[in-house]
């Protein structure tokens, strides 16, 4: 009985707008205080953001244990990502730090917390997943773009590689040259150094660009394709509920009701 | 009563196609007045614009001025934001400028005057309208971009501070620095320069690329299907009521009423 | 009657298909020409290229005489565009040219002539057409856009007239300018330059990059709307002739009658 | 009768799910060891690589045996473009190389095998083939782009011959240096050069961006529109045939013979 009673007064807390507004009003705080700490500040300042910092992670450690408790099964709170990404954010926070490749784990750590600002706002969580869920249907244009740009790459460090072997060392190095290449960065630097060895190689940049942007091109009106259908979908669906509006076939069935007592009026 | 046959006057001035046209060409010739000024000009010419400058400044005070006078409600002619503006460009222009900083204000007024002319003509206000009216809806993708930024400059600047304090000295010049790389402009020089220190830093700069081409593409799309959706609805409401077409449930309940009739005649 | 017989004889030629196909091929012809001469060629080549040239010239002599002799209200054939293009190209060509600024102009006369490919395919003057219908209904966001680079260009040069001259001296240079800051082409050194001066300059590029950006998106989704909705009536016309298809309200007069039947039996 | 159980055997491995797998694994497999080849690595891995490659040699030789033997007719075999494709892949791959002329042919064989994973995968063909079918709609655009080039090419390298030989050497080089142009790569380079010859050669350079950039547009426009419209027709027809809904013409069929019955019944 007890525990329940407390475990109602936790759930009050958690769905308490002032709480809400606290925990956002805390997460902008420290995003301020983790800028803050990218300036050169005096010593005084750096000790008072130290003392804010723990005091941020104190507030995050029992925020994140009211709405654990909260909940009634307890089994429930780790199915939801965005729950065990704060409770990983605040447990990370907490640990002594002494040596210096776990203070940047710690300073990382501290910058992310920036993310629970979308794991607070519903709109924000909403707008990623759906972002999300844009990623799957594009896996094969994904998977077409990676292959071109992998037989690109392979032929790039074939017959580049005496060229400038910073830009064709090897595959991957390659790989990172053509991305430079689709983003149109200096990339005629690239190519007027490979046309002085193969006067040719200009139609290897081209088509590599026609192809990137083609695939890519498809890629967007894929995805605006997709949206258009789905809100078109939505759309129809709304529309036939709201009106209440009776499909052709109904009034065609409504007709031969009509024939068929005309017909027997007839007898 | 003479008041009002004041008034009567001054919005025969304000409606009149003649007036409006004048104030069009004398804002096209401040314009060209503003644009004079940045040549190299004999003095002459520069006391001859001074003096086309009050002449215009004293124009647009009695232009003003008619417009105010010929409001019926004094009060709804602040309610305009344009009137606002208007307003405000007048009456600085006329404050007697002494020392230099004031000089400058004074000077970016008079430039600030040529978008008057989004304030008299009504498509260009309808429009600009409609592009502020489009921003809210994506408040939260630009929400979202800015927490991107705000912690890839964090990141940034806490490890690449050493590697180059131009680019990565604190987090507002930092994410001036991924506002470059995000145009695509030089950011292979920035990226190159990290990688000398940290070989795998291509991964920050690559996912960052696509977080923000991706949120950027959303915004896109955004804008495009609420403008789609807003011109089919437009367009629906047209259709209905330009044929005066009945619904297919109107016609149903007519199909009711003839059954009911057969019915009755059965009977 | 000769006369007739004469007109008679010249559309026959107009319209035949060889007739057309020589056309085009000399037209892709003299293409290759105007090519061929922008190469270190031979003085016997040269020689030959400039015979071929002429031989061109009274080839599209005689095929617009043709073709102006074939249309029956000569009045007509100066009415189409197209024709006075075709007419001047012609003209100029066979205007003897001695002095070499003269010669220029033949030249760009000579080049110029390839866009006889346009005029003489249907499906590439149809192109064309929609791609110019379309101009005029983008007039107001070009406006708008003028006058943000004009307001901008005029800042820019009052501001940074004393940074660098090359690129602020006047207005003029200033758009230049812009418009090169628009296209993110070295836009970063043009701002840490001025930054150096005014701290705060990054806000004016931004805030110009900003403008630009969303007025350019706002034109291309004009466009896109504007098409998609032409399609969707074309799409709506075709369909109700092509099914012959009643309307809803078509329907509901019949209903009527059937109605009135049925009162009137019960009478 | 012999024959045709060998072939049914071959069909029913050709069908086998594991030996699709197999495929597939070993082509990412090629890939890898493509990849590996690119690394500077010791001459043991070296050799062991040169054996894995005529390992996979082997292997798709014997895969391509197995598909051409389980077909029925073999002259349908060479009907599809992909068999032909993996055909020739494997066939070149065999053939023993001597000179270093050849075996840079070899090299490039064997990088094309990755392209084997889009004849292998159906989704990837069915994208590609998607992408192929939209190009001939495309073709009068590309061609109203290429005399654009060519256009602009002719007379860049008409007047700026003198000034860059590099960039406007001939109409060819001129091209490709207008290709950079298009993609904004160092463009203002390439004109404020030409500029302090022509002074007014920024209109050479920014009339030919906004065709350009025109062309470009209506060709992106162009291809989503057939996309929505093909998308449209798919749903119209789809949606009729489930609901199997009776069109308005059917309704109005039934409305006359309504008419017709009531009309008997009044006799």
């Amino acid at each position: 009985m007890e525990h329940n009673s407390w475990q109602n007064r936790f759930q009050t807390i958690r769905s308490n707008k002032v709480f809400e507004l606290t925990v956002i009003s805390i997460i902008i705080f420290s995003a301020l205080v983790i800028g803050a700490k990218t300036y050169d500040i005096p010593d005084d300042v750096s000790r008072l953001v130290t003392i804010l910092d723990w005091g941020i992670t104190l507030f995050f450690l029992i925020e994140i244990s009211i709405r654990f408790l909260a909940e009634e099964h307890k089994k429930n709170f780790f199915k939801s990502g965005w729950n065990i990404f704060d409770t990983l954010i605040v447990v990370v926070s907490i640990i002594p730090i002494e040596n210096t490749d776990m203070a940047l784990v710690g300073r990382l750590v501290r910058i992310f917390r920036v993310l629970r600002m979308v794991s607070i706002i519903p709109e924000l969580r909403l707008l990623l997943n759906s972002l999300l869920k844009a990623l799957p249907q594009l896996g094969y244009v994904l998977l077409l773009m990676f292959i071109i740009f992998y037989i690109y790459a392979a032929i790039g460090s074939t017959f580049f590689y005496d060229i400038n072997k910073e830009l064709w060392r090897d595959i991957a190095v390659s790989m990172l040259t053509l991305f430079r290449v689709m983003t149109f960065e200096d990339w005629t630097d690239v190519m007027y150094e490979t046309m002085e060895v193969y006067p040719l190689s200009w139609a290897y940049f081209l088509s590599f660009i026609f192809f990137t942007a083609f695939a890519f091109l498809n890629m967007i009106i894929g995805i605006v394709v997709n949206v258009l259908e789905d809100e078109r979908q939505k759309d129809r669906k709304k529309a036939q509920e709201e009106r209440g509006e009776p499909t052709l076939l109904e009034l065609q069935q409504q007709l031969d009701e009509i024939k068929q007592l005309l017909h027997k009026q007839k007898q």
